[in-house]
């Protein structure tokens, strides 16, 4: 299959240091070309793929003073003007594909990743491809709208991550970008409620800086609460292999929660606030606890004891391992271009002369006779 | 010729207050309606026309907190969504059009309002359409490209304009946005050195409320210096027909600057730093003064008396009146038509197979074999 990737530009694929949505589309993209597809990867020039990198900048965006709205616009199109040599378009970009997918006749599958409203809902809205959630919780906060192909969990390489059966030091791990919806200010509360050492490790994105001013970093006294900044790849597997376990106090619906399955990959039990995707993709009583209040997570922490470090990666091997992942895309793909060709099938025979002389636009509208793609995975 | 107009949604069409753009779209809009073209005006809904007016938002977005980025992709993709209506695409927006133009067969005309540079200077070399520029210190700016179509300086209906031969206060006017770039603080350093009242007038842009805020209100003692606030279309041609004098000490090179030729057409002498445009669109001792430094500004002021103000509002009506930029806007539009057709044509003799089967786009690409296009107006 001839497939088309657009990565965001926040960051390289694979992302150094945090970068979830680069981090999928790294694993995806390098599995399909192992498996054989010609893939096209449109991300920033520092990108490392062995699919063909097609890049308007040479590098990733995020703490460049460049304009990020008109570099990814720019990659979105550099990737439609070519859009006849692809079969499919994989997008992975919030706005700027989801803009623009009526404007080619390839078909389109975004994948969402994010939770988005206000005006983004107005270009959802009008989005004219199919879509993917990554979890059934990211899905039920969207308007209903046709060519939902269901939801596709992320994933990670598991055998990449080293697992941890004993010999864990006590600190708790807090492990995401630095922000309010993520609650660091909540795992401090907690882990200074059980007087137990805490480790903040996370990027902090400019619309944060405040947050982190003043909601963090005056509570970090570099003893009981210590803040490590943005870790890398390496840095991260360590912190998370030798956690007593991962503190997730989220006050947002996570659409998914990378940092849960990769910390349940090292062995580490997650114990996360019962919001968004978490009762999804963290077991309760079986790989963590998935809480309502901080007085419940300050209790489960103490529990976690109990959690067998060996089933956590089990449970992530079966259920979050990336080519799981490539599988499901891969369906997802085939349902795509099967629905596309029915699709140009009835319009041709609606209308077979204007087919026939070139003059009518194949662009696919969201029409009532597709009604068909609506059923959950 | 069947048209569509793209706005930028900032503003109505046309324009309550302050709105350069807009104010250009409209009397160009309006014009070609009346002399019978089919006109599609992608604007706020909120905009008043007799062209066909295709909307995707109720309200123009200035002073709301809708996400104006994604407003006006939206806004371009549902022109571009139906490209194969139109015969030409007149696009005003900065970004949107410039990016999205080479995705549809449909050519596009932009017209540069602004001096754009960093990341913008990326997406003017990947744009796939034609231009033109308001000004030849516009064009100057700008990296040498193909499919530019000549300057094509704005205009105004000067029959709009009251004309004042005599009668004057004495106030010295400065009538623009609040920013830097527009030098409302210069203007208030002249008006102090020579002792003679100042009213400002303009919006401010949440950018340069600090700029507005430190440099400006602090001056503002509503005696010497008067700030009045965003002025409407009637409040606007009152005060500049009973101005002693326009002032504008520009400290950028203003790429057209529709308020000189409102103020002239109105009588009102222009004196202006000799940046960008000023010296194109002012004439030096015959309808204003273009000065370097703020003393000559001062004596320049000194010397408003002499300048004739009937000769003013002649040389606007003669150079700067809405039937002549419609003119030259029909004959880019025909420029642009007969060019586009001619690639075309070359694409055929170059693979005639490919089209006749119809699995060519006929997407217009910057090539060698127009370099044609190249002359200045």
């Amino acid at each position: 299959m001839r497939i088309a990737m657009i990565s965001p530009l926040e960051m390289r694929v694979p992302p150094v240091g945090y970068g979830g949505i680069e981090l999928v589309v790294s694993l995806l993209t390098e599995e399909l070309v192992r498996r054989g597809h010609d893939v096209t990867l449109f991300a920033s020039g520092d990108s490392v793929t062995s699919a063909r990198l097609e890049a308007v900048c040479p590098h990733f965006l995020r703490g460049s003073n460049r304009d990020s709205n008109i570099l990814n616009m720019i990659n979105v199109v550099s990737c439609l003007e070519q859009a006849d040599r692809f079969d499919i378009i994989h997008n992975h970009t919030a706005l700027e594909g989801l803009a623009m997918a009526g404007l080619v006749e390839t078909p389109m599958l975004t994948t969402l990743h994010g939770n988005l409203d206000g005006d983004w809902l107005e270009l959802f809205t009008h989005y004219k491809g199919w879509y993917n959630t990554i979890s059934y919780s990211a899905k039920s906060l969207l308007p209903n709208k046709e060519r939902f192909v269901g939801v596709i969990y992320n994933a990670i390489n598991v055998d990449s991550y080293p697992f941890n059966g004993s010999a864990r030091e006590t600190y708790l791990l807090f492990l995401a970008r630095i922000s309010y919806e993520k609650g660091p200010h909540l795992a401090i509360s907690v882990a200074r409620r059980l007087g137990r050492r805490l480790i903040i490790a996370g990027n902090v994105h400019p619309v944060d800086e405040e947050y982190f001013r003043t909601r963090v970093m005056p509570e970090v006294d570099g003893d009981l609460i210590q803040y490590v900044g943005e870790v890398d790849y390496n840095r991260k597997r360590e912190l998370l292999a030798r956690a007593y376990c991962l503190v997730a106090p989220i006050t947002w619906p996570e659409p998914f929660g990378l940092f849960f399955i990769e910390a349940m990959a090292c062995g580490t039990p997650v114990v996360v606030f019962n919001r968004g995707s978490a009762p999804e993709v963290v077991k309760h009583g079986e790989t963590g606890f998935v809480v309502d209040t901080l007085a419940e997570m300050a209790d489960a922490i103490d529990e976690v004891y109990r959690i067998d470090r060996k089933r956590c990666r089990e449970y992530v091997k079966q259920k979050f391992d990336a080519p799981r992942m490539v599988d499901d895309y891969l369906r997802a793909y085939e349902r795509v271009l099967s629905e596309s060709r029915n699709l140009i099938d009835m319009r041709m025979l609606a209308s077979p002369d204007r087919i026939a002389n070139g003059s009518v636009s194949l662009a696919l509208e969201a029409t009532d006779s597709d009604r068909m793609t609506m059923a959950k995975n």
